[in-house]
């Protein structure tokens, strides 16, 4: 293992109708909040009424700021540090999926710092205060509400950047497994699979020898959520089954999986966050694009790791009876198989992506390798990784 | 799922000599800290003299208290209240095991607030205030680095309490796994079994029947205890194995484990705090005693739920070829071998307790099943499963 930090100190208030203590657990942070929200989900199902007369009953006063969008975008945030600035808020709610709570690290600390945003979001300025951020989370995936990251989309540069550090992690969150019974079946599917693929990517890029408290986590958690995803496209209101998915959606991003893990990076995500700031593919589903294509273009480095991935999560058996070569490919075969079965696009023009600027998506993701830091991929790779998803 | 909160701020600082940061990393807390470890052993691995340079450069005055014990009893953590205030020390450096951090729970709580010290452990009195405490763990186990949680005895009356707040979490832990090298196997084994019972207990009495996050959590992070500890049996000073066991230990028990799980409770726990309170037995070893014993006392009700943990944690096979009778005793006698099998007394006379006083056991077992609200064991099942354990 290398050297790590780990550091999640949000207090996670977690089950049914929890939003009903948001009152008391909010107004230690002041008596002006900015309530951030996307449309109107938050409306039809009672959540915003019910944030209203908590904030009502506990003094404190709301100024919102709508219009979230899935990948959110800088004008919008911008527009956010303007009005929270204006009313001199204290504290932000977010109340969303992962796009509100990431905008509203970005605004958050767009407010409390001088610097221009870009440069916040893009790392050129460092992020030295913030507004404490109060997390409802509606679309558990990206576990936003426990950790220190926020991506953006720049419209006019079409870049996709994040800002990152531990004063934006939320100081509390609420995650009421309720709040997710309207997720639609297709996006439900984005979603767990956007959760497994942040366990995942450690677990195929890593090149410890040994790690098996990174394996039996990533394992058994991407487990469970498979379990879980079965149950909830069968019943989207089933309570235990989008409680598991909530709660692993948080364990899965708030660095756990990746803390200490030699060679670890973020490869799929790389090439993702071209497809969705582009072409506005949402992000689960962009990954179910580019991680099999991504397995088949590495197959030969990580034969072993992708058997071990078809035994243990996909729960295939009697790969051992076939050559490495053909059980590796029955492996990425079968996994293309599920996200089909569970409604995820495989392919560029399965969401609705006809003739992708090939170019454009590798000169970003050549962009991207360069800001995370990831090594081994060339324009060529990037471009034939890319071509593979077409 | 049940309701709950999760909520484990710490910051943990891991890896190779990250005590070499303890001096910026603490100087935020006061200029006058109290020094708490046991007895020679942070000599003579040089973690003192480490503290004792880091503290000096980063202007912090220590004042030390030494001797704390492997089960902490209370009036040497009083003795440390009086030192504490008398010098005024603005924080607690704790460099130790379990016991050392667990103590300092309790000298943080008694420093800090009025009421008698006993009674806040047995929380007949609210914790209101506390110190600050920096943990330097050397004995990975408990996760009492990352939680709310200290035990401590008091030898007049032989009881064995907790004291629990979110006050006591400690603000940041350094996890070195080299500091763990010169544990003797023995203990090595203790320590894994502490920290793999931590999840079994939860594992094997819940009563939720769907709860694959949980099991798959325990099954993984069980199993990469298990092969780490094989390792480290083999090679004490295996950095790998020890770093997964020291990350694992954290893990095992700072809240995720047990979150939300129905009926989940510590029988276990409860059957072995009498044994070390009473026969100073280690806690890693009571633990091995009690665990088959009462798996024994209980695999009518639970017989499917050990035969999972025969297959995912065991590794066992060929268990359904069996009357399920006959899988569950296999299991069972597969799981003493393999306690026997990594140095763990499985009786109490092979701990040195020849002839326990099975009364005054169970009457301080009963004790603790009401303070923590253990439902249904009698006198009688807790004589019968402490007989099991002669």
């Amino acid at each position: 293992m290398t050297n790590f930090e780990f550091y999640s100190p949000t207090k996670v208030i977690f089950g049914k109708d929890v939003v009903s203590m948001l009152g008391q657990e909010a107004k230690e942070f002041g008596g002006k909040a900015l309530l951030l929200y996307g449309h109107e989900s938050i409306r039809k199902n009672g959540l915003y009424d019910l944030i209203v007369k908590q904030c009502a009953d506990a003094g404190i006063e709301l100024v919102e700021h709508s219009g979230v969008s899935p990948n959110p975008v800088l004008s919008h945030a911008s527009e956010g540090v303007r009005i929270a600035r204006e009313a001199g808020v204290e504290f932000i709610i977010a109340a969303g999926g992962g796009s509100v709570i990431d905008e509203s690290k970005v605004i958050s600390a767009g407010t409390a710092n001088d610097a221009p945003l870009w440069d916040l979001v893009s790392r050129k300025a460092p992020v030295e205060k913030a507004l404490p951020i109060v997390a409802i989370q509606t679309l558990p995936a990206t576990s936003s509400e426990t950790n220190q990251v926020g991506v953006l989309t720049n419209k006019e540069t079409n870049e996709k950047f994040s800002i990152k550090s531990p004063l934006l992690v939320p100081a509390k969150a609420f995650l009421d497994p309720q709040l997710t019974f309207t997720i639609p079946k297709k996006y439900s599917a984005y979603a767990c699979f956007d959760i497994m693929s942040h366990m995942l990517e450690g677990y195929f890029t890593m090149t410890a020898d040994f790690a098996p408290a990174h394996e039996g986590f990533v394992e058994g958690l991407s487990g469970a959520v498979k379990i879980s995803l079965d149950r909830i496209l069968k019943d989207p209101e089933d309570y235990e089954a989008r409680a598991n998915v909530m709660w692993v959606a948080m364990l899965a991003w708030n660095g756990i999986a990746k803390a200490g893990l030699e060679g670890a990076a973020l490869p799929n995500h790389m090439l993702e966050h071209p497809l969705s700031a582009v072409y506005d593919v949402a992000h689960g589903a962009g990954l179910t694009i580019v991680f099999p294509a991504w397995l088949e273009y590495r197959k030969k480095e990580i034969g072993g790791r992708i058997l071990r991935f078809g035994e243990k999560i996909l729960g295939m058996d009697g790969l051992a009876d076939l050559s490495e070569e053909a059980a590796v490919d029955k492996v990425i075969a079968a996994f293309r198989e599920w996200l089909s079965s569970i409604g995820c696009p495989l392919t560029m023009r399965e969401a609705g992506v006809e003739n992708p600027d090939i170019g454009e998506l590798v000169k970003q993701a050549l962009t991207l390798c360069e800001f995370w830091g990831i090594k081994g991929y060339s324009a060529d790779d990037l471009e034939a990784i890319y071509r593979l998803c077409l």
